[in-house]
């Protein structure tokens, strides 16, 4: 496939998506990547099908080989897909051209039995389990990150904020095992979302019923080949695309956390905390000496664009009929910016972590000004952070 | 407690209150229910506390004795709240007056060691999981109903409608399987959110460090006192609220998918399927003759109102230090709204699906007017509802 | 009318409705109001016919006489409201018997020509009228409040903040001004909000064909008998309300970025602003000796609500057909939640506003701090603030 | 500058992004556009200031002559962005840079006393304001075929439905007029909106402390330069921007409604509307006989996505202090998103409107099959029409 320099919509390039994306994650689910899932989603249809005896070997194998070999550009099938309002139907069209250049009768066996939405569904779950692999690595590392945090100030003292006002002291280490929590909580939803994910194959209206007798086997193979779970049709039943974006929301709304204490706790006349010091890292284009908070603006910045989005999936999931009259084709942006967004969130998240300054002693200043700490709330902080870091598995090398 | 006619807002009453909702989950969750879970609380956390040493029996059985005997208006509490911003405030100045009265010395043991949050979460979890039970139950209820019409219906020919137009054929049992596939989904979620809906114990700044070396036992207790999960304190990590606000949104979207189909399927010149004629369900104030699928319009309207509520506790659940300056208050009203619009939405939806009538001659007319149906197709639809039906448990008695 | 005790979502009672609101505006539109406004809607309709001649005067007498002295429960109402799915078809019924019982020939024209979508519809625009006239003066009084601040500190250095960071100075004046600009894009778009509240007036379609020749003239007196503008029926075009949403979640974000700014300076390490000090204001049930800047705490709250209800209203203004199929059983609940919270957050922020405490030199030191400000800082945030004065009317009395 | 293939997340192009949108608008608002904005607003800046004699002319005319001349990557500025958190930190630095190389004295002049938030605000509210200009050359291109659907058919005979059922009959005029008064509202809006597009000058704390006595003179000239309206600096009021994406929303709503209607219209048993067929038009992959509605379909996918847009927008609102931590890196790509699904809204619901094909016997044997209509019916109907049409300008020729 051509590798394209024109992006759509989600991506990490231009002059503004930079910002908040993580480029790996987003070379899983950026054009590119979505084309190729549709092809491959087309190669191993036919690939199962010739197995099950559904279409001919012959059929197949030209099918496949010229899936492999499609090297479409993006902005032209893009282009192609206005009238009919998906891109499968184009890519469908232009497959069986190519086929038929090779094979006149292979060409009747592209795409057999199946509908856009099957193809552009199941490539959408390819791109996304891809990315919440991704992002399932990424907490990994942030959680380590945070843990170490945790472990390392255990009992170092700092003042606890209610309400914007100095209350109790706390340590750090709790703090940080609140954050942790947070994490961890996004973990096993994203875990449990990962597994739902699963391959669209139902026909035109989701009776499968090109496929007679063979039709829960092709599903189970065809759900092997793409490494997704096997489902019942779910055209209108969407579930699984709320779920993944709720739980992208939660993640978001994770690492947020992290962001807004730090930012807080960065403030001048407070200073217990600050991102790493890098060049040109938190510059100013007016104030030379500032040093900004920026990872944690940005992490703050994706927060602030979640909630609208997974209510947009939410609201979308309403599917009228057996294929929606709207709501399907409005899923699409959407679900691909939570990707995105959640993956420059937990990529500055862990980055935050990893770099943060704790700064113990203006820490040990604030709580003395408000009275001192009685031993009993360190040993009862360092307490809650130990029973929660000795429930952790060991941390991983990174 | 004062049986109060006065209601707060998310309740089902008044002038509007009372058209989406379910009158037996609504009662889980107003005003009386939380003041009473409230004070189930402040009981329970003395009875936990005396048993393991932390205050005395005496100071215990009153504080119990009291709390079960509290007769406190909820308006004026309500009222009293104004100042403070929440109402553990005034309810705790209110117990500890009244046990002075009983006992001077017990009246220091009211409260001991905790904060107004730790009251109000438990509270509200305690309210959540009962209205969640109701909801498990309304939903197995509602996937009866919907099972057995996918039983019926299974060879039921129909039209197919995808984009909105005519396709190919299906079955309406199959169209029910995609039905109650949402309703399992929801009622998978409701079930997993249903086991994070935890204590909250933390104590001012989160610490519980009046507990001592008690903390641990003390929290074990009181989770297993009051029918929740014990967790670490969880005043600024959110996670539990926002996957029962999604649960929840999840839950009246699947409710909708149906109430979406009916209505679209009873318009007059379709015509396949209808709501239960009762007497004066559905009526109109200038047009007596006519039939309104309200059961589906008021699904509807519940499933309009949820994206926003799942949105506004995503975008709450950033919560800065170690108690919020904002987004804890905010979460109160959407979470009781949720609670209220799934009520009416499972409740509702289980109704119409209970009195659906399903015109089968108007359908299959509607199939031969494009063309009629393959065998395969009906073969393929029928499989597929019997090997979905297979899966499930045996019906419920209802 | 019955005062009821009992009240519906949006009122400001009950245990936790109380916080956010605003009593004097939520008098105006919780369910008394609403079921006072429908019946000034059939009273003002019958006296308007009877001046045309489309029903006879001894008709409209009567009428309007009984709807005068209708004393109906809203939760009965709201009761009878289920089967019909709005609460006026039952109101409609009730007042014709009880018209009936006075004068059987009278009956008959009741609510002539109308449908339920009218009257409430026009009830809730009401309502908000009166609603949106008290936020107005709200708001002069907040916008007066600081304007004086602004004019008191129009020199007062302070230090900047941007991301968070210490930054170049300005005066707290200028921030003032900022505000205030805020509180006046608010108060234009609630002016301009108001002047498009309309009578609803189409009968069962949109079509007044009941009216014949009569209908303009018929629906020029009515707008003029209840206070809102005319306009052509509008049942699906809800342009009115969305509008409507809009500035009243302007109006609250705009109160809330004052909040925003209070909590921040008020945090103890800067002490630059603190609300006032009252007896009990801004208490903890743990920590006596704290002072929470709660009356801003309670804006923010309200602010995280807003946007959610903004969207919901937005998204249910996509009406089908001639009356919809649930978008317009969605409004209700959200637009009079959005008045609640609006109400609540410009009383709040007045209230903020007039108490607040600004300590100078606390603000003076900071400056000095980060290197001193040169007097051209100062002239310029002095200047600005002076002209934006300039242009305002004098300060109202208060 | 190059024209870029790369293109940013709001653009029409790549694989999904080119359904919903219109071309001609996205130009006005992708990479290359803001770009050349921010230029603009540099070369502006020097101008006037060199005008007003706050930085030598030698130097504006240098700095106006590098900033046309400029030919920067939108991806490479987008790369370096990463670490400052805006675009404007690293365009800056190379415009000095290459200033420099031309005159080393006058690089000391770019950017002059302003900030980046300054650029990246002004240069938004430029393409913002060619944004809008485009969309309200649509709406009056949209609105003209809508009013002329509305006289063609002032007395054709419909079934009005409601609550999805077939009520008292209207004329399709009639309906055309509500979606026309939508449309007009829509227009009335966004013709407010545009009139509050500002330019941003405030330097790095909104004192605009750098100009002097010449701060106000600057900012009138800098206003006229480029198109926008004067305003004191709204670096944290961020009315402008929330009152946009209102109008934003409310506009594509509009366009939804008649969407809506189509699709229910165009269903295969009542068949009372239909889009233009055009070869390709609406195909499906599958079943090559469909006539989707896709034109509708895809501007109800872009109502779907609005309301969580505007609801970003709206809780990005509050911006803390002189400069905020992460609202405003929040507003950038919803603002564009909400400004792209607008145009591509406008521009279909134009395109289905010039298309429609009407069924005036399909309608009429529907009406009579509930039986007929009143001529009173037929004659208040067209009434409206006729009275709404006369309110307006005369059609523009298209």
């Amino acid at each position: 496939m051509k590798p394209s320099s024109s992006n759509s919509e989600q991506t990490c390039s231009g002059l503004l998506g930079r910002l908040p994306g993580d480029p790996s994650l987003d070379a899983l689910i950026d054009d590119a990547a979505l084309l190729a899932a549709m092809l491959r989603f087309e190669a191993g249809l036919a690939r199962c099908q010739a197995a099950l005896g559904v279409i001919p070997q012959d059929s197949s194998h030209v099918i496949q080989a010229v899936a492999k070999a499609a090297d479409y550009d993006v902005d032209e099938l893009g282009s192609s897909a206005v009238e009919s309002g998906n891109p499968v139907v184009p890519l469908v069209s232009w497959l069986a051209r190519d086929v038929a250049a090779a094979d006149v009768a292979a060409s009747a066996h592209v795409h057999f039995g199946t509908t856009s939405q099957d193809v552009l569904d199941s490539a959408l779950m390819m791109t996304a389990h891809a990315a919440v692999e991704c992002l399932l690595e990424g907490l990994a590392v942030a959680a380590d990150r945070v843990a170490a945090l945790a472990q390392e100030h255990a009992q170092t003292l700092m003042t606890g904020r209610t309400l914007g006002q100095s209350a109790a002291p706390i340590t750090f280490g709790l703090k940080a095992i609140g954050w942790l929590d947070g994490l961890d909580a996004a973990t096993a939803r994203l875990t449990g979302s990962r597994a739902r994910l699963a391959i669209q194959l139902g026909g035109p209206v989701g009776t499968r019923a090109a496929y007679g007798e063979k039709a829960d086997a092709l599903a189970d193979a065809l759900a092997a080949e793409l490494g997704l779970a096997v489902a019942r049709p779910w055209h209108t039943e969407r579930s699984r695309v709320v779920e993944l974006a709720s739980a992208l929301g939660q993640t978001v709304a994770a690492c947020a956390k992290i962001a807004a204490d730090v930012i807080l706790l960065s403030q001048n006349e407070i200073g217990e905390l600050s991102e790493q010091r890098k060049a040109g890292r938190g510059g100013s284009s007016s104030m030379p000496h500032k040093h900004n908070p920026i990872g944690s603006v940005l992490v703050r910045a994706a927060a602030a664009q979640t909630p609208g989005l997974v209510a947009t999936v939410l609201a979308a999931a309403v599917h009228d009929g057996e294929r929606a009259t709207g709501p399907w084709h409005a899923e699409w942006a959407p679900l691909r910016r939570l990707l995105h967004l959640a993956g420059g969130a937990v990529d500055g998240i862990a980055d935050v972590a990893s770099g943060l300054q704790v700064h113990e002693s203006v820490m040990r200043q604030h709580v003395e000004g408000v009275g001192g700490a009685p031993l009993a709330h360190v040993t009862a902080a360092a307490d809650l952070v130990h029973s929660a870091l000795a429930g952790r598995p060991p941390r991983q090398a990174s």
